[in-house]
């Protein structure tokens, strides 16, 4: 269930590379992609986006700035679109630097409550 | 000098709350807005921006995906782009919810490099 939403979540936006639901205490749930010649691991990714999103949760907090929703990073290699699913899960969808974050983040946001049925 | 880039971007961008000029030590060079009844406390969104940048640096520089270039933050309440300028400095523009977040990010990408001039 998780595996099917990830895939399609990846299928339809263009230059996306991989997808992972996960935990905040950094265990992927499922994921998809990173397969061809890419040299990022999952795993890895996995940990530093948890470390990543508590850093930004613990912010929100301080400052009373509202629950956290969205993160979207970009380096000089990659786009990153990271949603929040609920107080425990988030999905982070991982694009080339060409890739269409903005159908990205469509999608995103609007899977974000079958993930959120599929996790109950 | 600073105060000028950093008050156009905020004039410039509909729904802008504030801009600040800081460095990954978490101390602002320079900062515009947050005036009228806003609750954000400037100091603070400074300490919390920097700790959060540090741990995003940290995990570009863990999973080797490049040089980190830009984070937009999206909470309930605000939204945040937040721009590296140089290895020590970044700008961080505070937009209300239902902000103007893509000339927002137009125009800091735009100003990068004003920033750069005047850091010289």
């Amino acid at each position: 269930m998780f595996n099917d939403i990830l895939q399609a979540l990846s299928d339809k936006t263009p230059g996306a590379l991989g997808a992972v639901l996960m935990g905040y205490d950094g265990i992927a749930i499922a994921a998809t992609g990173f397969a061809a010649g890419e040299t990022l691991d999952i795993q890895m990714i996995a940990i530093e986006y948890a470390n990543v999103l508590k850093e930004i949760r613990n912010a929100a907090a301080v400052l009373a700035i509202g629950e956290l929703e969205e993160v979207d990073i970009q380096t000089r290699r990659y786009r990153f679109v990271i949603r929040a699913i609920t107080d425990e899960y988030f999905v982070a969808l991982t694009l080339s630097k060409d890739g269409n974050v903005g159908k990205g983040r469509y999608l995103l946001r609007r899977d974000a409550e079958l993930f959120r049925e599929a996790l109950q």
